[in-house]
């Protein structure tokens, strides 16, 4: 048959990516506290397309994801994909991303009872002319009690869900749980899945104590992020459902460390 | 050419519905206080099919809404389109639903300053065996505050959008405006587009004076809608995105006043 | 601590359903062909509250959840599940809702190579006055090729990926996979997560050869389910993405074996 | 009232955007055939803030939004809000962003029947330093069909619905009328809202005359955006909803002409 996707094409044009998207696949990552956790990713991968080629050849995108199913999907695995796939696609960039729900264990503050929450966590690799580069990121719904609220009201101040999206380069590994507390220590109360009254007393009073603008929540991380030695580049991005609004307050920040 | 459609269909099975979904047209609707508004709506149209014929006619679903161009959607171009429906494509029963957003001005409560907020509505029309059916809807967002956490808490208490679906069957006119308001008042507080400092103090002050359960707003608005002789059936849809947890609360009730 | 929601309630409006929703959860689910399935869900559950009660205990929903920790979600936990809320919550009617992606795997036609597709499971269980009732579902994803442009058309025929959602009550257990490839065969191909260039031929031509309306899904769909005596109830929906035009087309059939 | 906002900061971390997200607004937007055209934008707002002041004041961004009321969204427009925002919240930086549904009036190949079709819209307009720049964006619906799959298959060729995103920058203004004309002519077949019998075996039979894969949209698009004078930098992004896999494929360039 026919390898349409290896004729020559005279267009001259190179394309920065071709692949495939949204790929739901069973994985196996990796757990700070119990090893390994399962979970279900969707996948996207691609290479970078030279000029004289038509096409790519999709199903090895397929064929690679199929190789990692033993994987614990990690730094290594992730780099170990991106080679396979410049190998197999003869390309000099490849480019793979993980985007998978991860649960972590958290303790109720007064009561102490457990149970498990979720948040959105991905891991994108990329290979360029053989060197890797990975960017880990959470996105970890907090509670933001507005500080201008409380400070002019003569009681309570409106406050909400917002969700707080992070994303690092690291030299050294910096857990999932460790980006989800970084975000919680700079929010007004982190979120519960399950909560027994006292300990709703408790972090109702704790937001009150703690009021953050979203601003107040980027900066808290970035001064977290500024003396962690560990991280050499991130970008923040909060977005808070405003409880008096019917949109959305948003602040963002990216820093590159290393160009300092 | 053939016409496929219109071949005998043997397997005996008549179809409940069958269309056209996700059309993007923009439309004009009815506007208490401005008479129209210009907005865009997400159609879908059905029939029903007998079990003899193999098709419908698609393309006569697209035709049937070109001709509503000039029309304002309202009760009576529903019941046209759906009449038009069961003619042209020589049903017994036709299904339209147009959801689109609704736009009402909302004066802030001390400045007085107004601004636009939007709202999910729609329109659902049917008609069967030659009578006509329509259901009207707003999804309207407001604010929540607990009244456990308030009362059990020193200081503060928990507060979140919340989002209110509010569907009516109707013997007389009641209009996007006071559906909207009925959602508002069972509430703790309204929302705003534009609020100035005193009137972000003032909000969240009545919010924190008015709490109110997922399960007290459903009971406050059918307490308000039992009493309203124009409404004849309802079904209300009540979720709180928490600001403690990760998940929604929620409530629901459906009611027919008729079968009483 | 006061018990708010304990308070009695004066308006005299009882409550279908109060709970929580949008619960993200990992769990294990039977497979058929492999025991056990890890997989992460989406877990909506409630209960009926009557008139003179205030509020619901939301966070006994979630100590219901976090105590099926270790069981295989199935027919059996959700009957465990409902029955322990009605007792929970002093309830006569409990309802809990579990959305997964659920796996199975796929043998390409021709090649025989194996991989990994997902589609989106369900299971919804009732317990009303101590009695339960479960409804199953599955939406795969299918293609379906227009009969009608194959025969007007010199060459080629319009085809796209649909997407079958199919509700079913049983008797005795039908398994995900078995509904999948039901749906399946009433397409014009199934879909592959992994096709070499021979098998890519071979759906290719399936398709052509196997064209099909929504109309003639739903109602391949409904023979086959009329046939099957595991079947008691069943809702169809199918929502094809038209590549030919901006919308989608649809049909839908629901069906009570048992009311015939 | 206390200024919160107008705090000194401390932390010394200057904030890239702070804003406000997910506004829904009413807009009257340029239409090249009809002078302006009424739809419901997504508005996103925000500004640079310096490290020294607390947080920004939202309300102000409203403001300025209700200011625009009785403009036409258009780069003009654009300028004088990203000006307006700047001014009013004392920011070297302003960006602004409109997405919007847009309709064109579509002419069925054969027949000549009209219909209205909708797009997604976007313009983001930006000021730094006192200088403007513009992006502006159309994502559009057209039909792919698989050059590999015709080649190889006896009969037929799979073929879908792709979604094509393109983002420009230009020099001289090129309308959403144009972009989306050049987005359907690097297609395989451009899709309408309303097509007779002969229209559909017309497009039937052009997608089959003319099969791409992702990677030749990008590229024919890239070549005539290479050739047009008044574009001075373009994205292009390509989703293609495979009508034989359950997954997407997608290619994507990016490229500055004016670096060349």
């Amino acid at each position: 048959m026919k390898d349409v996707q290896n004729e020559r094409d005279s267009r001259n044009v190179a394309i920065d990516r071709v692949g495939v998207r949204n790929v739901r696949y069973p994985v196996v990552v990796l757990d700070r506290d119990n090893g390994t956790q399962s979970t279900v990713a969707s996948v996207s991968m691609s290479v970078s397309l030279p000029h004289e080629y038509r096409g790519t050849h999709m199903s090895r995108f397929i064929e690679a994801l199929e190789g990692c199913r033993d994987s614990r999907i990690g730094p290594a695995a992730l780099e170990a994909l991106t080679q396979c796939l410049c190998g197999k696609l003869d390309a000099t960039e490849a480019e793979v991303v993980f985007r998978f729900p991860y649960f972590i264990v958290k303790r109720a503050p007064v009561s102490g009872i457990e149970s498990r929450m979720g948040c959105d966590a991905s891991l994108r690799g990329t290979c360029r002319a053989g060197e890797f580069d990975m960017v880990t990121g959470v996105e970890a719904g907090v509670q933001t009690l507005c500080p201008c609220s409380k400070e002019i009201s003569s009681q309570g101040a409106h406050n909400q869900r917002a969700a707080v999206r992070l994303d690092v380069r690291m030299t050294e590994l910096v857990w999932f749980e460790e980006m989800i507390q970084m975000v919680e220590r700079s929010s007004s109360a982190p979120l519960f899945t399950l909560l027994k009254r006292a300990d709703e007393k408790y972090v109702t009073e704790q937001a009150y104590a703690n009021p953050r603008f979203v601003e107040d929540v980027v900066r808290d991380l970035a001064v977290e992020l500024n003396q962690d030695g560990r991280i050499t580049w991130y970008s923040i991005s909060v977005t808070s459902a405003e409880s008096i609004h019917n949109h959305d307050a948003f602040a963002e920040l990216r820093r590159d460390k290393r160009g300092d």
